[in-house]
């Protein structure tokens, strides 16, 4: 906590100041900064409940809740430029996730005829994975702890942790050289 | 028409106003409306002509129109933000399709030597078709009625009608549960 | 060189205020021209050289250069829209390029814990290079001259001159038909 604290002490007060502005609806949040200016990230709650730890946003965020859905994002998590969450039922977004530029994570295929059919399905997202950019998280998914997803990646089922997955749609290659390095230097968060 | 009609009475002053403004350039419109502000939607009409019907379009949606090109969009189609149409010949769209954000449905390579080799080809989208954010439509390409086209798509080949396509390139995945539901609920649109 | 001085020439006093403008980081430069307005092209310099011939940019272009960077740019060449280039290391394009909007190459993960594993490697794309939308090229990959590569892929390895490159991960399907006219053509650039 008091290193998440530290590490927020070095954004400006403009972030700081954009932080606290775009944070103003959410149900319950931590330190928010807000690096980047037009367009300010953006809001579009029908309903719903934000929980969002000490976070850092960039331009261009944009959040959709839908009715009594939830969206939860954990501490020293960073959401990069024009990224997108689609909550319609829920989204979990765990700590110290890195996520990168024109990402979409979605629960739903906002689609009309939404009933029987196309029901919504929560997405989970472990502590520290990171997302790569243009990547497509789709309903249903979990990304275990540590994965990361490669850029461009559209992820359709379950990646397991300390995986590479990438591709359309999404398989697993490699392992992640993260889950190698947290052997080697156990203490490193 | 007289349902379309209403659906349309739900939207603001502001965004008939904006969709007013939007369609000056139209060859020939119903009403349009405009949801979002920045960036505003941006027609590039090299010397085509625009034929749209009662429609909903989201801000930042981008039409380039080449010369003698055109661009057709029926009643009831929404298309979301971002989304770039590039009409060299010819792009029709049918009525009531859902169009997610972020597409790019493009007739031509747009690339200078586009004289014998670089053809351009129509694109057709018929009715009831729901195409996925970030999905790119190909030159030449037919989607049939009621097909889906999953998100981050690229559409190459024809979609026949009332089937789910997902990749890149798309391939079939499944039969669309549009087609499912218009069975069991026939009076349904 | 005339040739371009000449095609230079014609665009406005506005396109060409805007270059000087954009350029003013740069550590050289030829006769730069910015098309559109909103967002102005960004060049985020962290310590590095930028090199850049006589070149077209459009709107929301973006630059990240890291500490002891490279980034060289060749005459004729254009970026389109919301293309993103970052250069960690290095990043070379050639002459006569055509790079369409929202293009993504990097020489980089841009992962925190960089170091060892995770090192960056050069990006080169060699001239009369065609780069197709929403493309996203990755670190160490050169793209030959006269290659052209499809809308929307991922290119994770080298592409060899005059072949045409499609899909995630991009793959050879044809030769380039710009290698069949140069053929055809010889005196054509």
């Amino acid at each position: 906590m008091q290193r998440i604290r530290q590490r927020l002490a070095k954004y400006s007060l403009w972030e700081h100041l954009l932080g606290l502005w775009f944070s103003r609806n959410f149900t319950q949040h931590g330190i928010i900064v807000v690096t980047g200016r037009q367009p300010f990230p953006k809001v579009i709650n029908r309903g719903g409940d934000i929980y969002v730890g000490n976070c850092q946003f960039y331009e261009g965020v944009r959040f959709e809740i839908g009715k009594k859905a939830v969206l939860q994002i954990g501490n020293g998590t960073y959401l990069n430029r024009n990224t997108v969450v689609v909550a319609q039922k829920r989204v979990d977004i765990g700590k110290d996730c890195l996520i990168a530029w024109d990402v979409v994570i979605m629960d739903s295929d906002l689609h009309p005829i939404a009933g029987k059919i196309m029901e919504d399905k929560p997405v989970v997202i472990e502590d520290n994975v990171w997302i790569g950019c243009r990547t497509i998280i789709l309903k249903g998914v979990r990304i275990g702890k540590g994965a990361i997803i490669a850029a461009g990646s559209v992820v359709t089922k379950d990646v397991p942790a300390s995986t590479i997955a990438a591709g359309v749609p999404a398989r697993i290659i490699a392992t992640s050289p993260a889950a190698i390095l947290q052997k080697e230097n156990p203490e490193q968060s």
